[in-house]
């Protein structure tokens, strides 16, 4: 018996905590704390299981249009897929296909070095400058491909278009990939560059500003020739990736613009204002542009922290990896929540002082 | 301009054509003419959207459980994923890693080689004999994994266990695939032979005989070990693969075993009563044991076949390949639908005679 010597072996990505219990505060995994659009809802409510013995629209046509008319882009430059992760691996197996290192910073989504080890393909990581930002040389050198999340995760910074640009522009051999899954939360998008340059696929995902990350619904978006190579990988893979519920409910989320303006305003809003009750507390972050905020502490160790909330029943999130492992961070949540997180912190930090 | 020379490129498989026009006799993707378990739509009214902020439970683990339950196994001996393809597409990623080629029927799924080119898996394929049976010998010679579809599609034809027995008791050193689909209909599952053999992997589909293709469930049954690989490896492409929706309502469909039951019988007796008017027409065919049969006829032309019915609003499914290419594969509707079909093709036989 030696069939595992023909295993792909790999070392997974470790998702955020999903705790059974409900009473918990859960500012560990940058869901949004509001519900989808009233209409994401009726849609449930309307659909007809009957038609599940169907297969579904394997081209996902009603959501790629109603995501084109959104973006103001033609339908064949928009991919969707099972959330951003789905869209990121396909991306990742159709477009890094050198031999030459990819490029990615060195503190980013903790995914694209697993997706890289997953392929095998060879990558270089970036060392970000003490604050926490790019350094645009460094991705001017030969490589088999970029990718950038902006805003960053964990870091929530975000890097200017201009930034951006200049290297795409002068990586007209590869394909860039700019993640841009917290770009709704104050963000510019690179969007607008689709136009200019074939090369370059934004990713983008409904899982945060749109509420529904238990829908799993994330999309791309680039030049009809990089949406193609991506649709042949994505019909190699599996034909049928979005099911029936998944295309008749993303629909709706897309409508309500004035419901996804509102919450986004609203975390926004909420997050700006953690921000300044975590200053008065001693905290120190980067001007995160994404719904959680990367926060360190000169006095109290961010694992002693991230323990201490969650046996109060308040999940944050930390990383025990190097240059990050004196961090949190903190998915914003309702204004009661981020209360009640606030609240326990300074009672910590007073009776630990 | 030459980033394309770094993409990996395909040859996307082509699913069976999905018309928009309702009004279409659909026997051209193997679907099940019924309704899924009314459990189903019970449970589909009562999902609340708003827990779909949340992301949905990345181990599936109820609907993990009750499939467990259901086929008498450990839950670590099953994964689920979006449909066969996708619980298929790992598995191909996961286990056949060998430089040596792998092993398939020449007439088969044909999605196979889709896969195999997709992740660069050298292939070998095995000529099935003039019935369209496998050649239990062909596949006792050195090989980086083997994969069976059984019973066969598009042919319907049933290998026998003990034929499979052999083919997995000779490779112990490779992993066996067994892609169960249609097993439902009248086969004899391999499934016991998952707690003697700890390299072979169970394929089933919850699209066919659960009536529950537009919900994209597939799954997996084997050792804890083979599992753990696949499972390592879902969580290296995408941590949240099953939506809320799919989680939720899945589990209702393998609840509901008399139903089950039901509708797969009354498939099976529509099948043969099928079966004896498309003998009286001179069709012949293979003793399919899938949801669909395999014909060709003597003075019509398959293809004349398939392009009459479809003017005539019944889709069948027709393959311009090689050994194939005289061949029809009609899916079993209800007993109306094929009462239509025979119609239609007594018509059309006397008409062009």
């Amino acid at each position: 018996m030696n069939w595992e010597k023909n295993v792909r072996t790999v070392v997974p990505y470790v998702p955020g905590e999903q705790p059974k219990d409900q009473n918990v505060i859960k500012l560990n995994t940058n869901e949004c704390p509001y519900p989808p659009a009233p209409g994401v809802a009726a849609a449930a409510k309307e659909f007809h299981a009957d038609c599940l013995r169907l297969y579904p629209d394997a081209d996902s046509t009603l959501l790629t249009e109603s995501l084109a008319t959104y973006y103001q882009v033609n339908k064949e430059q928009v991919f969707v897929g099972v959330g951003s992760d789905d869209v990121l691996a396909l991306a990742f197996l159709t477009f890094f296909h050198s031999k030459t290192p990819i490029f990615f910073p060195d503190v980013t989504y903790s995914f694209y070095d697993v997706w890289a080890d997953l392929f095998r393909i060879p990558y270089e990581v970036k060392k970000l400058d003490n604050q926490y930002k790019i350094v645009v040389d460094d991705y001017l050198t030969e490589n088999g491909g970029i990718i950038i999340a902006n805003p960053n995760a964990p870091t929530g910074v975000l890097e200017t278009v201009e930034n951006i640009e200049k290297i795409v522009k002068e990586n007209p051999d590869v394909v860039i990939i700019i993640d841009e899954a917290y770009v709704d939360f104050g963000g510019t998008s690179c969007l607008p560059l689709v136009e200019k340059y074939e090369n370059l696929l934004i990713v983008q995902t409904f899982s945060k500003s749109r509420a529904m990350a238990g829908m799993r619904i994330g999309f791309a978006i680039g030049s009809k020739k990089i949406i193609k190579y991506l649709q042949d990988t994505k019909f190699s893979f599996n034909s049928y990736t979005m099911n029936a519920t998944s295309l008749a409910i993303g629909v709706e989320a897309v409508k309500d613009e004035t419901y996804f303006h509102e919450i986004v305003n609203k975390i926004i809003s909420t997050r700006e204002r953690t921000k300044r009750e975590l200053a008065k507390l001693g905290f120190e972050f980067t001007d995160s542009m994404g719904n959680f905020i990367f926060a360190t502490h000169s006095k109290f160790h961010a694992k002693d922290l991230f323990e201490a909330c969650k046996i109060n029943h308040i999940y944050v999130r930390y990383w025990n990896k190097p240059r990050i492992d004196n961090r949190l961070r903190i998915s914003i949540g309702t204004d009661e929540e981020m209360n009640a997180l606030i609240g326990f912190l300074k009672k910590y930090m007073m009776l630990e002082k």
